[in-house]
């Protein structure tokens, strides 16, 4: 395995989106929703295993997850967990391991991925990445992955490929980048997929360190600076300090509006693993491999069904008996201190989240 | 009040049909499932506080309930507490009561009464039963109170009336009875309403110690000679080593089939105060005294509720956040150890319990 390859998981999300199972205090990368043994940040380190060293794993998560990282990764050292104090998105996120990394390997070549996401092929998977980072690491521009899309989704953002600036490495088909786009309405979604030049946003880069440097100096001039000025610091006791600091002045913006959408160097490679960011719960029902007969997923042992069908059962730890009668495509989430019970496709959490904050009951978040 | 009446409230039954909130250690009866305040056993006692001296009410309970009955109603005396060791239906537990009442006051009249009923006009239950009583005090038959149907119920045992053989006293209709029934099917159930002729069969008797020691004594002989025999043991330290024996051996059968049917003495006092049996969550759900706007039943505090109507939340004790979007008609009922979803009019657990008892999973009853 080339000892020049990086990854940095980026595990920092609230995953406010799966309440009542996910929490502030325990976001969706750090459960096993799937019921397949293994959290999902776990299974993200699993995957990139197969592809850097894994020494060479970083993970950035907020200060408040360092025990529960430690806890579900005790095989990463603790000088590989990078902790953000604030929220700051993933530009600063990017900044910080980029310039981190700099002091300990310059000449690395590095991949960015979140680490709740969704990867149904893992050999195309590592397959493709690897080419990537093989291509950009002598190649000086920005790569991201756009997965080739299976349904005009409007949860994703897209990325539209410049296909008359296309070309092929190892098999895998890359383009330059016309433009990124924000989530689409169904109507522009379908004009998108239609037009075949629309690729979904994985979230996933690929770059060596040296021209993500080049390009946060370019495009984010002032996070850049910010970083950079703690050469000499990363790696010693002083780090956490300078840290703080500076993630208290940073701005808080995304690498895709910070730099991938101003920079000329953008290229897609198109992914075709299958994926999905499991950002729904009808997303992650679609994707939970073990449905009974009726299509049900069911998290748990202790449950009696009686015409359900196409409904998610979570039982969560408790060892409760749960009896259930004549529901279809709905949700059942029954957790220690919360107990949801919604039809499937209007799982939408948002509206509650704001009535608990409203109503001073901020304990249930 | 009259020193001579007394109340026999019948408190033993297990009260499956309300799992997962009635168990076997915490049936129906002791439970406060309408959210009122008082569980139905202090509401019944409550009830017969007004009519009879409250000295003179007996509970006749389950053994195992003894703790249950002697922490909500702390203000019956432990001798007027009749502890059953067997299950043995309702004729061995009036025979027993009415054995050890003529020990005390021969010439009693009593009232026999279920404990978990519901009764919607409270008023007009004291003024019949007072005069039921008055009547029963002089007058050698024995009475029920049997209610005037308002639909063709096929949960409730029907009372034929002879109204060729009526009388009204004090105001209040009453008949010979001609048949006793079980519970009808649909077809029949409308055929014995529109006749006019049939009441629902309430549970509640009314009689003289001496007329129904006589009806025991030629309808079920061998019942009524046991509990004879304990004469000169009723309210002494031998009284539960007697009963013991008595319950071993004696057979279980109903008043209903075992006297009332058979003897020439039964009469029926048309009851007109609005009175359910609450045998199932349908009908429980129609007694619930304050529902919100959207017809929901609603106990406990902390739920969001979002286009849901019709339907029962029952959230226990537990301080559970309960979120529920686009249910209609359905129950929801959490306990500790259980959660139950299912439609209103399908809330039969009949089969889940004999489910669970083949699965060896019995600490769930």
């Amino acid at each position: 395995m080339n000892d020049k390859y990086y990854a940095v998981i980026m595990a920092g999300g609230v995953g406010s989106r799966f309440w009542p199972v996910s929490r502030n205090g325990m976001p969706k990368q750090f459960l096993d929703i799937l019921g397949v043994g293994k959290t999902f940040l776990q299974m993200t380190v699993d995957r990139f295993a197969k592809i850097v060293p894994k020494e060479n794993i970083l993970i950035v998560t907020a200060a408040k997850y360092k025990d529960l990282v430690a806890e579900q990764l005790p095989e990463i050292a603790p000088e590989n967990v990078l902790l953000e104090p604030y929220k700051r998105n993933t530009a600063p996120c990017i900044a910080y391991a980029t310039y981190k990394l700099i002091s300990r390997n310059p000449d690395a070549t590095v991949v960015v991925s979140p680490s709740d996401h969704y990867i149904a092929d893992e050999g195309l998977f590592t397959d493709t990445v690897c080419s990537v980072m093989k291509y950009a690491s002598t190649n000086n521009d920005l790569f991201t992955i756009g997965i080739k899309p299976t349904s005009p989704n409007v949860n994703y953002g897209y990325i539209q490929a410049n296909k008359k600036r296309g070309f092929e490495f190892e098999g895998h088909k890359a383009y330059a980048v016309k433009t990124f786009t924000e989530k689409p309405d169904a109507e522009l979604a379908k004009v998108f997929v239609d037009s075949g030049e629309f690729l979904w946003n994985s979230g996933i880069f690929i770059w060596n360190l040296k021209t993500i440097k080049g390009e946060l100096e370019n495009c984010l001039p002032n996070v850049a600076s910010m970083f950079a000025a703690g050469e000499g610091l990363y790696y010693t006791d002083a780090e956490p300090a300078f840290i703080n600091k500076v993630y208290e002045d940073s701005t808080s913006i995304s690498i895709d509006y910070g730099v991938m959408e101003k920079t000329r160097k953008a290229h897609v490679f198109e992914g075709l693993f299958g994926w999905s960011d499991l950002g729904t719960w009808q997303s992650l029902y679609e994707q939970i491999p073990t449905k009974d007969a009726d299509r049900n997923a069911v998290q748990g042992e202790h449950n009696i069904l009686t015409k359900v069908s196409g409904s998610v059962i979570y039982e969560g730890d408790s060892k409760k008996l749960v009896v259930v009668k004549g529901l279809k495509d709905y949700m059942v989430i029954d957790t220690a201190d919360a107990l949801m019970i919604c039809p499937r496709d209007d799982a939408s959490v948002k509206e509650i989240l704001v009535d608990l904050a409203v109503k001073d009951k901020e304990s249930y978040l």
